[in-house]
């Protein structure tokens, strides 16, 4: 496939972050909302969700490459395996997706939102926020684990049949080794600030936690927002300039 | 192979939803039902009881191409991959097969049905039941939770090796996929129903409870079987009008 | 590979059968001997633990084609695929091999053994017991809980590159499908009886546990031995007869 | 690839351990430092952290095929697939990826660190300690995890696509049988010792625990150090040695 057709980019990276983000705000609805068969089911369980959730996102969106993040974007771009106009392209329809995803989530659980008494649980389904609240360290942890994700997809992006952000030639069991990663960065670096590690993957769900109309919802707490955003953009930056340095891949 | 032998196919079907549904509830039995080594296991092991029991019907339903589910099924049909006499002969199939199967797992776990106290917790092990009864929203759930598994089906049925749905073709890593996001529907989607997204797995299992001998059994709660049959039914069929649209696999 | 080396076919089913006994073995002492790391770390880390100790030891025994396990051997020989000189050879060494593994294991956990007050913990390291003792039922649960295993593995044993039982062909990413049907049996049928499903990994260990000079061990309950013997052998071998008539594998 | 740039082995060897340092202690900072969202986390959320910490790191780790651990150095040295430059330029740069790593980790988790009362919590984060401090018992677990890992690695090394150790050739489905093998030897040999088996991942960690100005920090523990370095050494060699014997790969 050598030309895109930017119309059906935009509609694959929204229907696989609408995928990302139904499974990823569901798990996090099925361990911490009362009455759900998954209720205090661990963080290992919220750990394989959303690398699952990942799984399942790529899948859907091969047309693009399944970005899905545009922190992932940023690295794709800075290490010219996308243009700039891909970038946008995908991070508009990541962000849309993103919010779509959340929405879908919050109808599958929606019994369980109206009977959940605590706000603090219904905003930490949809978006991400700290354990000890400090903007600083927050945003290093946030810099840190994006680093590792952006990081290991380069490393594999040119391998064998593994073709990560480029469009076409992904596969199933291609998917699998992204998703063992984000369950990797979700055990690992997750507990701090509840990994982000995407911008569109907080900010899409924040402005749908905004706008629905929750029962009994309190703040979206868009002082903390930032983070995630800048976070992620700035580790996956870092990941793409270092990785020509760091990266030996053999062929 | 070119010509389908319908009595095969059927075995087939029967053997692979029969496979299924001895896995699938062994792994509610376990965690459910009173002195079991697993028992209190959490929903993260009957999350990975139910994907590893479609791995293992995957597995043994190779002739038919392991559909094991009608909203699979109606799925395939409606993405013209499978005839409407291979989808009547495979339903019915497995719903024989689910019912076989569940009476395995009973005779499995007999004395821990026989020593159970609790009727709700024999009927849980055979089939699904609402955390919050709202026969609106339960549905919603089971078409959002179908139209996941659907949809990522159709996206990577016509992928490299896969061959979901088609007869032939199947192998056992390529059964991987769909059980891993089995794991992830019931993560992400599983709270609010228990996740039939089946209707065979979940009608089959409940005419087994209200037929077999089960000590001490109360309702088989006829009431709510309608749900877990109608939104399978649904989610599939959406997943697979929506699927031309909005999946775009690039060859 | 025409000509098979009896010596180096005794000797690989020794190591691969020690490996999958070390580490089987090893998961249950780490989660039921006070003060380990691992302690009281639930159902599903022991599924994980033996599933991963058949990944184990099918990689260390190519030479044989790991079999590992009279049950599996007794279905391959009935299925024609070994000669009955090759699993009278391999049952032996499998016997063997599961003595110096739970040894090992013994060894590694030497303090915990000594340290532990319950005799009945230290047996359960080594040997399966029932739940709930009826040995007609538990017999029942160890047939069906075997015939699972050895009724998938001939699924795929024809199955691309996997050749399960046959010397060579093995590689490790071939080892995954059977560590994952042993993950799921584990998790859906082993609440019963603790899932021996192989007549060498109970009876090799008992035999350990009579023979080494375990500080405060209590009885081997050699009242129960027959049962994870017998119960395995059958259910492997209904599974050879009943595979040709239920499994239509397309090729 | 013929030719070895030693100064890019290094700096190979550098950033894979530096990840699976930055991986590993991070779940174990996660589970063990109050107020993280993987706090209580269970040893099976560990096992996989661990496990998927040596993925990510090989996945990184591609010029110099991803030893990361001084332990199977020696065993492919002894093997004759390595020269003794190369594993000592490996091994030196495992420490120094070490020390980085930890120290990354303990940027992450910073706000963790300064918060958690416990000292002993706070090196178990960066280094291993004994269930029940005995050197001898502890030095044969060690030895027995060590020589799983190698002894396994090298069974696959010369497989298929498998070429764990040579520059070059591993890709991310290569890299997933070594990661599920340390998720065995945690899972079932990590309790008396937290499993160690690598000397750079034990030594490193502690010499940034004693160079660090980590708030409220307690000893390094210095006396048991050389536990897990003699070890997992003893323990590499130990399976190299034997290898030959033992495995009998048929091509």
């Amino acid at each position: 496939m050598t030309e895109v057709n930017l119309g059906l980019y935009f509609l694959s990276e929204l229907v696989g972050t609408a995928m990302l983000l139904l499974m990823g705000c569901g798990v996090v609805a099925n361990v911490a909302l009362a009455k759900n068969k998954g209720f205090n089911g661990g963080f290992l369980m919220v750990n394989w969700g959303w690398g699952l959730a990942v799984f399942a996102g790529v899948l859907v969106a091969s047309y693009s490459g399944a970005i899905l993040n545009p922190a992932v974007g940023i690295g794709l771009l800075i290490a010219g395996k996308i243009t700039f106009v891909q970038f946008l392209v995908a991070a508009a329809a990541e962000l849309l997706g993103a919010i779509i995803g959340a929405t879908l989530c919050w109808l599958a659980y929606k019994q369980h939102f109206d009977d959940e008494p605590d706000p603090a649980n219904k905003l930490g389904v949809f978006s991400t926020g700290p354990a000890i609240r400090s903007y600083g360290w927050n945003l290093v942890t946030e810099i840190i684990g994006t680093f590792v994700l952006v990081f290991t997809v380069l490393a594999f992006a040119d391998f064998g049949d593994i073709k990560v952000g480029t469009p076409g030639g992904l596969g199933p069991l291609t998917a699998l080794p992204v998703a063992l990663i984000v369950v990797a960065i979700g055990a690992s670096l997750g507990g701090p600030t509840g990994y982000a590690i995407n911008p569109a993957r907080d900010l899409g769900p924040r402005i749908a936690h905004a706008i629905l109309p929750i029962k009994g919802k309190g703040s979206s707490d868009w002082a903390y927002s930032w983070v995630p955003v800048v976070g992620p953009l700035l580790g996956g930056s870092i990941a793409a300039l270092l990785a020509p340095v760091l990266l030996h891949l053999a062929k």
